[in-house]
């Protein structure tokens, strides 16, 4: 089957270079950023090797779980996403690189994931979760854009409590999100028996402050937290660091 | 009155190299170290203008206030500190820089702060607390050091809640601590009604984890928080950085 077949109108087919992978996306509904790349960089940093079994929440479509099958040895992945025509293009993704034995996507709310995943049977879930709170001034909370910015359709407290459903005892739980929320995070994490293990600031620049917070937390884990040294995108000569490299795997 | 007519025995002055300040230390004791410098440089530099009245918790021998009344438009700094030589030795150090007007040393139990201070009186409150949770191990607990270090005397949630108690409603709170206690001086902060406002992490080099954190809190402050950019000690040259020189004063 030709790689265009798989595509409908308004989307494109965009080559994630790394492990000859491709994604379908359509730029008029939301196409991943550097967030979802510098999570999954951290969170197969961290989940260290052997075989696990990975659940990503808001999943879109479906760019963590694509990434981490090529960074990490994992067993299997299932991604969880609440917007039907998004849940189809990531499902069409995973069939366009050969993945179906390897990633599930389930069209769900991540709020009725009991119904569709067994309790604590995982060994990991990553979520790249909407940022901002929803209040006023929200103009079309339909908008699969806002969905995926803004805490309409799910907010922070009722990802990480699907998170610690779905987490065996000592499973770990990784989160890309921004800093002028970390004391939310902090907070509703130790709330949901999700104890934060380690969390890396993430700065445009050496002399700037973080545009971005990745954290990791531990089902059951005790109190220490662990703060690594910052990453930095960009060096002073305005391409990106060798830690960005490495992460983006060129 | 001679400088040396204040000192007890095992005691030194040393010069604060900072408007022509001194301090009395006892190194058997606890003599101040960089944590210190660094507090009243963050609470200086976000306290702005205007006479302040601050209160400076677990005081030792007198550091913060003391750097503080050089450092800021300071009205009255009251420190309250439980061992009895170590509120003395604070109280000769101000009297020894004629700042009896300025700063008053207050021998009390934080956690009887209700006793000498009256609620809701102050704009500000500093505290360089014990870093490590009391447990197993701790050989001497009534050593000077060990109560200086561990939290023997008072926890953390006592320090937090003694500072709400003293603080005004949008009153200011100020703390360094060690970046492994984060979640937990996060969860406190909040439990005790004193919103984190702004963290600063502190690395000893550039590529280096953090050592230290410096937090500002808000008595009923709204729930977002900024992290600054990293301020960092030692550059590649071994030598303290342009921003360490600054808030050291040289």
């Amino acid at each position: 089957m030709n790689k265009e077949e798989y595509l409908h109108d308004g989307e494109r087919i965009d080559d994630l270079q790394r492990n000859g992978l491709y994604i379908i996306q359509n730029p008029e509904k939301f196409c991943f950023g550097m967030d979802a790349v510098l999570l999954s960089g951290f969170a197969a940093e961290h989940l260290g090797k052997g075989k696990k079994n990975i659940l990503d929440l808001c999943s879109g479509g479906g760019i963590i779980p694509l990434l981490l099958s090529a960074k990490t040895d994992v067993g299997h992945i299932t991604g969880i996403e609440l917007q039907e025509d998004m849940a189809d293009m990531a499902g069409r993704s995973v069939k366009l690189n050969g993945l179906g034995s390897v990633i599930e996507i389930l069209e769900n709310d991540l709020r009725k994931a009991a119904g569709v995943i067994p309790a604590a049977s995982f060994d990991a879930v990553t979520v790249n979760p909407p940022y901002f709170k929803s209040g006023h001034g929200i103009i079309n909370p339909d908008d699969a854009k806002t969905i995926a910015r803004h805490e309409v359709s799910c907010t922070l407290e009722d990802v990480l409590e699907t998170a610690c459903y779905a987490l065996k005892e000592g499973g770990v739980f990784y989160m890309v999100h921004k800093p002028q929320r970390l004391s939310d995070i902090i907070c509703s994490m130790r709330q949901s028996k999700l104890e934060p293990k380690t969390l890396k600031t993430v700065h445009p620049r050496k002399d700037a402050e973080p545009s971005m917070i990745l954290i990791e937390g531990r089902k059951g884990g005790g109190s220490e937290l662990r703060i690594e040294k910052p990453l930095i995108i960009y060096g002073e000569d305005g391409k990106y660091t060798k830690e960005m490299y490495t992460i983006y795997g060129y």
